[in-house]
């Protein structure tokens, strides 16, 4: 009997897609170059029995387990294994309850990510975490990946909000991990360590959240600068200031232009680099003080927004900026992150590395927080092209270690940044990620190959 | 050549303690009732090469090796066990470096959490982790902890704080996890399942931690209500209004009239309980909706403090509790955390418990995170008192798991609570538990039988 026939003899089977086209759709995330083979299968589960069904029989077959959300992973953490099952959660798509006085909420691993906060918003409650794929993304994918997005800056990433999960385990044991309760220290932190961790240790099968009162009405202060210095100075100036602003966002020439090419909004003939803060503690301080850093640090033009429309609209250059360079060929996403005050150091270190490899980098940041996503563009079928940007892509990972950085502020290792991860981490460190993977997945059949091999 | 001889070989001999007398004052930490037994010696180590000496010897000898902060823990965790080493982290406690821009600080273990809090706060910035204990407890224990604190209801735990560490494992590498960035994802949270494993899965040798701006001024609001039941209320309806306090202490009638019988402060003839709330957030709304939800849930009294100094004196209740409490006998502080809306039900079936077991149950709680503090008080050498009270500790664990809740909210499993793990956890979270713990230090020389045997 082949695969396919015993998970249709284990689950429904109307939740076992084997066929080719079916399953071709299934094999990889959003991640530009990374590797990614033949699915045996893809299953949808509907509940957390059907999960546990699966990894038992792929663990009894010594089959890989790939998880997958709603594949916007920009490391190939999703992609699939030769041979392996990929377990899709699009059926698993639920908000299970949410609580107001407990201030948390109970999801499947497929609730899409601005669903959840569209349902906490009803009740005057906000989920926080906030990646840019929010439209799309799954919660699941967010807890794996360990997401950040804009506003972590002020209120923190994907593991400052999960409170417990349910997990399937590389034994197929159904396992609750941390707590309900808004503190806890029973035991090792387990739940913690799931967050992050790629599918690697167990099968997020469902997800409690802490969420926060209604989200508080926020500022915008927008300034343009003629040098990622100047901008890198206004960065540093906020954080030295006390104020710990609720977005802090960077766009830079290249995407400026790109957006300009596409949109017409004429942003490349005012500004090199354009700041976007976001404030939110009530009253005019912080904006005045963001106000002031940005003028100090030599702002040619920099204003608080009057108006929310005005304000989105200028948050829609930094949101633009991913399709517009999208337009001019396959966009890989960086994703270093340096410490705040050497932002300005980082950014000059990449547009040497654009001209020495001769490649396109253009750079969104969450620069609140030092984390960078210079976009590294290639035109379709340029192979030579590709070449060169491989080798700014290393260079780019080799600067942010040497800055004392981190390879992945926020989209994880998966395929992509496991050389990377290699260089980061010790000999030791990393030995310590091969005992935790064997002690949790014995046969290793979780998403085995990703984060490191 | 014993123990403490080939320690003198390895590190400078001064720093290694074997005078029975002496070592007699490292073998236990603050928690009534847990056992203790005599440890072979106690070594003081000033930096990480030190501490890795010592660690290398244990693990070729198999030898236990007991990390010890400042020895206020409740739990247990840092009890002597027989034949040990004590590492000692009193002459490792400086403050390395405080950086206010990125906001982080590094120290060494043993530094002294209120030193840290008051460097932090001469920068302008503010380490928010403040433990009871943190006059005298120290970063390297509130981090083996994860210790929480009055203003964790608001601001989060020790974990939440912590950034990276530098950790000697149970095979004596000297490894670094995390990161100094806002962010990063590189790899399995090794840095965060180290905080709050009490010493078992590594040897916290120096410790970076996130900071925040300089701590916002605070409002105190007061209630005094006739009733658990009406407070409970209170805390519900604080929690549902959208304000977040930086504080929601609860002082029970016992509490009140200990603290009376010790200071004259004429409290327990005003209120069988008192809540305490503190807010921050710039404006006048948080006090005012504060206090309306105390007095529509029935305070007898209540209003927002118009100075800091009546403010100090009203916490000052809270302070004195546990002292005042000790002059009736030992106290053992229970540490159990509940959903938030169901503190009412279990300090109702607290005063049940006590009244079934005919011990004197006093209640100090994190009310606003459900996190509740019963001091069970025996009289000195009283056998049949110290039976009864053990039985009512029982009984108030499992009542906390009964509702949801955990047997530690933030003092760890240490001895005391191995039992109330085991019936919290499942058979499978346990059995990953040794899994991880095997994984990290495979000799078992760390801590071993602390948090699970």
């Amino acid at each position: 009997m082949d695969l396919a026939a015993r998970l249709r003899a284990a689950i429904p089977a109307e939740q076992v897609l084997d066929d080719p086209a079916v399953v071709e759709s299934y094999l990889q995330d959003h991640a530009e170059w990374a590797e990614f083979s033949r699915a045996a299968v893809v299953v949808r589960p509907r509940d957390t029995a059907q999960v546990r069904a699966v990894v038992e029989l792929a663990a009894q077959l010594r089959v890989p387990v790939v998880p997958r959300g709603a594949g916007t992973g920009l490391s190939g953490g999703a992609n699939a294994i030769e041979g392996c099952v990929v377990i899709s959660f699009e059926a698993m798509n639920r908000v299970l309850e949410i609580d107001p006085v407990e201030r948390l909420a109970v999801v499947q691993p497929g609730v899409v990510n601005d669903d959840l906060r569209t349902a906490c918003a009803a009740l005057g409650l906000w989920y926080p975490p906030d990646p840019a794929s929010a439209p799309w993304s799954t919660i699941g994918g967010n807890v794996a990946t360990n997401a950040g997005g804009l506003c972590c800056v002020k209120y923190g990433v994907t593991r400052d909000y999960v409170l417990a999960l349910e997990v399937v385990t590389g034994r197929a044991d159904v396992v609750r991990l941390g707590h309900r309760t808004a503190k806890g220290v029973a035991g090792y932190d387990l739940c913690g360590l799931m967050v992050g961790s790629e599918g690697t240790l167990g099968v997020i099968t469902e997800i409690t959240v802490r969420l926060l009162p209604g989200r508080p009405a926020e500022r915008t202060i927008a300034g343009y600068f003629d040098s990622v210095v100047a901008a890198g100075e206004a960065v540093r100036a906020v954080s030295a200031s006390g104020v710990v602003p609720s977005a802090l966002e960077l766009v830079d020439r290249h995407c400026l232009e790109a957006v300009d090419a596409w949109k017409n909004m004429g942003l490349s003939t005012e500004a090199n680099v354009v700041l976007l803060g976001r404030v939110d503690t009530p009253g005019e301080d912080e904006a005045r003080t963001v106000l002031a850093c940005f003028e100090n640090a030599g702002a040619t033009w920099a204003a608080v927004s009057s108006d929310e429309q005005e304000a989105e609209a200028l948050f829609d250059a930094r949101r633009l900026a991913y399709p517009a360079l999208e337009r001019l060929g396959p966009v890989l996403t960086e994703d270093v992150c340096v410490p705040k005050a050497l932002v300005p150091e980082m950014l000059a270190r990449i547009e040497k590395t654009a001209a020495e490899h001769d490649t396109l980098i253009a750079n969104i940041a969450h620069a609140g927080d030092g984390n960078l996503h210079p976009l590294l563009i290639t035109p379709i079928g340029d192979e030579d092209a590709k070449r060169r940007a491989q080798a700014a892509f290393e260079d780019i990972i080799a600067d942010a270690i040497e800055l004392g950085g981190t390879v992945t502020g926020e989209h994880g290792v998966g395929l992509l940044k496991r050389g990377g991860l290699r260089r980061e981490l010790s000999p030791a460190v990393l030995e310590l990620h091969r005992a935790v993977k064997a002690a949790l997945d014995p046969w290793n059949i979780l998403n085995p190959g990703k984060i490191f091999t």
